[in-house]
């Protein structure tokens, strides 16, 4: 934990630090790092072994998936309900599958994860987001941050279907073949994968480590680690 | 900056790193403080001026308010068809000045301070938020966190009504009490003062100094900065 050691410690100057300054005194760059791919492709597992490799190597990072946002910040409306809300707002406000709902999404997690950067965090979102008209709003809100654009990094996890639905962690693509699971990227909903992404991991070649090495490799010819 | 010393300085296990792993290796510790009190009580101020000291004290820190959520995150439904959502989709999402979408603002803004105080970091929020059971609610989403209750501070800047009409930097007062302005918060909508805050900063009798050095005062008898 940082030592502070006098509760007199107190340098400021009027008016918002600025993201330059929050960024020198902290000693870090921001980031975000867009993983997107199918399910099954990898995402969250080389997200995840980044996360922690960063985090090893001092570098602030944070992970935005499903776990923290899909139960968070845009949880469902049953959910909002049980928080107080009515019927009528729950249900406007709520996120649930419908392509409206999808693009919403996406686009919350590209408006957390740019705060994320602007704070001086590498951050890392592993989200399927199949379509590239979401993906790019995404990108444009970090081109058009305030006071200067803050890196969007896109990398894209191409593992061929065959692959991932030979590895079928949660048992996803089973269920989508057999109709249990309506709308399921790759099955009966297409992935558009990037035009132009930063980086390209082809996880059918390239180990779990080989994958974040590249990653680490890429923040370093950008400068944003050292 | 960080520096990593060669790109297979790579070292992580299965699973996700936890919340504790990622503290210890960044040497931090999150929390939220959420300031609340009336238009030019001076949240802002001491907010603006703690979130200085945090960060030139080398502990990572920052800070939502009005200008990097509402015209982001929680941007009206005009904006989100400057994005390229349907009208239906804009107005559905998009927040406004109701009271149910104050309500999902100050729900929104609990869940991003919630995943920045999860990434390790100190949360400073201020906006007004006026009304109890919601910032009651953010404070719940902090005591439900998984896998343990994130902390949450509640911090009543305490300034008399007159003095920050007298204050009045934006001139709202002026255009409220002009009606120019409808449901201003302590002039035709109530302000709900917190029952049981972490802290009360009456700052007209405190200077901003004094004001940050006992938020300070109180992040360290909390264990949350050194």
């Amino acid at each position: 934990m940082a030592q502070v050691n006098t509760t007199t410690n107190i340098h400021w100057h009027e008016g918002d630090i600025t993201r330059e300054e929050r960024w020198k005194a902290l000693g870090c760059k921001g980031a975000t790092l867009w993983f997107t791919g199918l399910s099954g492709s990898g995402k969250s597992t080389i997200a995840s072994a980044l996360e922690q490799t960063l985090a090893n190597n001092k570098i602030f990072t944070y992970r935005l998936d499903g776990d923290n946002i899909r139960f968070g910040l845009n949880t469902d409306p049953k959910s909002l309900m049980g928080k107080g809300f009515p019927e009528a707002a729950a249900k406007r406000f709520g996120i649930g599958f419908s392509a409206e709902d999808r693009a919403e999404n996406i686009r919350r997690i590209g408006e957390v994860a740019k705060l994320f950067a602007d704070a001086g965090c590498v951050a890392l979102t592993s989200f399927i987001s199949p379509y590239r008209k979401d993906r790019d709003l995404c990108r444009q809100l970090h081109n058009e941050a305030k006071p200067s654009a803050l890196p969007f990094i896109e990398i894209y996890v191409d593992t061929p279907l065959d692959v991932c639905e030979s590895r079928d962690p949660k048992g996803l693509y089973k269920k989508a073949r057999a109709g249990e699971i309506k709308g399921f990227t790759g099955i009966d909903d297409p992935y558009e994968a990037p035009n132009a992404p930063e980086l390209v991991l082809k996880t059918a070649e390239l180990s779990v480590d080989q994958s974040v090495a590249k990653c680490m490799e890429l923040l370093k010819s950008k400068g944003i680690i050292g």
